[in-house]
């Protein structure tokens, strides 16, 4: 059984807890990453902990928190779990506060970490519905950071469950398409490879970076742009990308089949990205 | 030293914990409710558990908790901790689940109760700053439970303090106030007692309730409409309300003095709500 990292000390999974007055669990407060970890590595360790540095410039700790010593605790945590390939969640609250929504001078950030079984690689392509019942809101900074709350994900995902599709697409307050559930969104079109910006409420995804910097290389014009949900079915190719499952191909979105005409691009790129994993 | 109700148990406080794969911690999965204890009683018990059983239907899992033994619960905490005066905090997670953001089927929640002294009655007006770094999603069901998640409110209150101010006030995505970061908003104009509706994201706040209900008691008319920020200067008073400091005055905003010219109203209203805590 895979060891918990729980702030420098290695614990048995049912002996892994955080106290009631944790932030985290209190407020939400907080941030995660999640990576893939392949022959012991974490993949793009660096751009994820960026990541985090900028979440954590937008709730107002990165004071608190010693990137480097997190660095460092990751490489030691995966090989005192000799772990090969997983996923590996960084969970980081700014730790125990006194009642109230005011965050303590000096937070003593908790750190866990946690090593999952990778998932099997998606064969099928990936039925979508269009969520209406909650929008992501672009304008909160929070949308730019990977932060625990995730319950606008969640009420869409539920929603699209409701509705017999696998995962929800969801709308900004302007009613353009920001991501899916827990993955970020890329069209093919015309030869270009199409994202939201992240002005529209996308996450700036670690996948949806290397995709963007891969582009060019599988014959494809990486391009930042609003999506409308109209647009979709005028797309070649849909994808949804995340850090573990790398990329996803669309089949369907509210019922109806959603073109799959740029295969090979995307044979092309999941090999790029294969080479960029095993090359790191 | 008060303890903790943790599922059922009562513990010392640095005993109480909860696994970290609980999705309270892991994604905000969960509900709150802040409550007035009086005499050893859950001031508006009954209404704090209707907004607890709304909340659990928008995030799906109100089929998990049984209302009538959560309500058997937080008077047997309050007995066995001999409680009179206090602040009453009950959290509810969808409890432990399986890696991802997909729900499990038959949560099995995770409910902690604390207490805590009530703060001392506020006598100086509130300095408010209206925050401008993000914007609270009316469009998003969540804004009408007591989530966990507080991140927005809590960056807003950040950017307050930073302007050298005690509170935010919240807009919405369409610039409308929706309410202050861990309080209802209320003016007094004209003979009525104004509050933003729900639909402009504010949450529906039992204190908001109550003044409401009060409002023609006092000899106000209570109005639940949009409110410009514009609107505040021409106000004849404005107010903060929630469940535990109950009315507050704002002294001003962005720096500018508010008008504070309903003060025998406003102290009816305190006096008629202190009558309704001291009947229940």
């Amino acid at each position: 059984m895979t060891r918990v990292w729980l702030d420098g000390r290695l614990v048995a999974p049912d002996r892994a807890h955080v106290p009631i007055a944790d932030r985290g669990l209190l407020l939400g407060d907080g941030l995660f990453e999640t990576m893939r970890v392949h022959k012991g590595r974490a993949f793009d360790l660096d751009g994820h902990l960026a990541r985090l540095e900028s979440g954590l410039r937008i709730l107002g700790f990165a004071r608190a928190v010693d990137l480097a010593r997190l660095r460092a605790d990751v490489t030691n945590y995966l090989a005192a779990e000799g772990a090969s390939e997983a996923a590996l969640r960084l969970t980081l609250t700014r730790g125990a506060g006194p009642r109230g929504l005011a965050p303590p001078e000096e937070p003593r950030p908790t750190i866990v970490m946690t090593l999952s079984p990778l998932p099997l690689a998606r064969e099928t392509p990936v039925s979508l519905w269009i969520a209406t019942s909650t929008r992501r809101n672009e304008l909160s900074p929070v949308s730019r950071a990977k932060a625990l709350p995730y319950l606008d994900n969640l009420i869409a995902l539920q929603e699209a469950r409701a509705h017999g599709a696998e995962d929800a697409l969801m709308l900004n307050t302007r009613d353009l398409v920001a991501c899916a559930s827990v993955a970020n969104v890329f069209i093919v079109r015309d030869g270009r490879l199409e994202t939201p910006p992240i002005s529209d409420g996308a996450l700036p995804g670690r996948m949806r970076a290397l995709l963007l910097d891969l582009a060019g290389e599988a014959g494809l014009t990486p391009m930042e742009g609003s999506l409308c949900p109209d647009a979709l079915a005028g797309a070649d190719h849909m994808l949804l990308t995340n850090s573990i499952r790398g990329v996803v191909e669309a089949g369907s979105c509210n019922g109806a089949a959603l073109q799959r005409r740029a295969g090979v691009v995307v044979a092309r790129l999941r090999a790029l990205i294969a080479a960029r994993v095993e090359r790191a």
